[in-house]
């Protein structure tokens, strides 16, 4: 199995709904350093996984969709638990629009709030 | 594939026990960054894997039983290897005895002596 | 010259005021990896510049003042340009406070807000 | 599942062929954070699962057939691309070798080309 | 004294002139991750050191006249000792010219080639 | 200013002597990330603070006089506490004694026992 892992980060504010989360319930904010891993069995015919450029780039485009951004207004949020684990599996979906018909394999996104704490998400892309 | 973790550290002292462990049977000891990834396929009620607080409690928990300790004169190490590999299954022991009832899915605890050497042991947890 | 560095973590949300600061200027946050470094020309008679945990504690006290808190919002920070100098600055104040009659010497508070940028204060603890 | 990891790191030249890689194929160099993982059901006879001295040892040995090296002269490389992923292949190739009747579970090389991008190749030694 | 670090990379090869290098002699590579560290007494009217986005610009404008380069074979560094510390050197010069009447103040340039060698040169920024 | 600085590691069991140590005065262990940072206001004939394969082997003959050892029963040590700063200290003095004749300027010893407390002590060489 051979792999592929881009990393980048961006800038969030929002609130966790629910007690159990006591401090983090409050407006609050947070570095996400942001890692796309793509895996497949074989290499491209360029010898391969998928372009580091071609990854990066879509990996920057996601971001910026929340890059700088209050997640508690974004619509695309709302009425959503906004942890780690659900951001994560929410980029896998934002990536699996974008590499349709362009990657086959298994996708995994990790993502880093602090030195201690990280969460991921990972699912095959195979349409 | 959801997956959260956590990470932590302790200081501890231990020797190795064979001919092939060379200086390293000496008295020494370590600084062991310890992780540990739990892993689910589906997020609970709150939208997370487990907890970031509760999950940091128990390594916590777990790693003051061995932190500013010489594991050779510890009871539970008595006749047993405390090679980074064994303590990695310890510490899963610790966790699966602690998350009865409260966690069921994957753990992997990894444990790093140096920024040139770590070791892990993962197993499912499915009481 | 002796030196001791701590380090910690805070979550923060506020927003940048001043038409250069560009995305920045919307709310947003970041996790903050603190450091502050204490140096002086001599050890105490403990043989070290400062306990680790008691400047571990007045680091961790300090940044409760922030953690999981809007900037934007706090009566300390009205009026004030909540910029990674300014908070680094403002820390270090809240040390000096608390630092009175303990240590004498240097302190340099390092605020991390990404891999790609820091930035940081330094001046004498003299009093 | 129990696993150890040892890393160490090479520098190198090479070039990449292919119009997707742009700026890349032109002779450049990379700093080559080289990573294997060793995995496998059981630990051996002295609690272990490899020593970590044999496998650093073994990390430097194949390191050292392309450290300071350009790849684009190397006879083993000739006609090859040189990606992340095709060297971490490679190297897989030569661990295996040097592993026969030594090790029996997976093994899987990384390697970091910056803090943004880095590759993997995972396969079982089983002979 | 306040400070503000941005930091990126750039890949290049490059080989060094003198029998005590020995392998670095030949022709290799190395990633390097560049820092430009810019200290100065007072904030500026924006309560910051130097804009994060424009010091990161120009450190991504100096960093590209190497980036994806074969050192040697430019003409910028013909007769030069490309060691890490004449390239803090010669970085540092690139941003004295682009950062002329736009600051004063310290500047740091620190290059890291691997995780275990790193070298800086830092110099007043004054006219 | 130009410097230079190289990194190695030591595992090395001690135990604290004092009250305000707390768990830290029982026999425990670290992993010590040491770096010496060398630096002067001019390069030598090769255009190098200091060549990094000799300044990285004194690193590792100092280190190999702690490394795999229990700090309370060297006779080096006897009578010290071997707090970080003590330590950097006496790494330091060891540097002064195999540098002299071969390095005029400012070293810096730093020594990180975890990824949230590190020591460090400063002094010219200059005989």
């Amino acid at each position: 199995m051979f792999s592929l892992t881009v990393s980048s980060h961006v800038f969030i504010a929002h609130s966790l709904k629910g007690e159990i989360f006591g401090p983090a319930g409050r407006l609050h904010g947070a570095t996400l350093l942001m890692e796309a891993e793509f895996s497949r069995e074989e290499l491209d015919e360029n010898g391969i996984v998928i372009d580091v450029g071609e990854a990066s780039l879509i990996l920057r485009d996601v971001g910026q969709t929340m890059n700088y951004q209050n997640l508690d207004e974004l619509e695309v949020f709302k009425g959503k638990q906004t942890s780690l684990e659900y951001l994560a599996y929410h980029i896998h979906g934002d990536f699996r629009k974008r590499l349709a018909g362009r990657f086959r394999g298994m996708l995994k996104i990790t993502l880093r709030e602090s030195p201690q704490a990280w969460a991921g998400y990972a699912a095959p892309i195979d349409e």
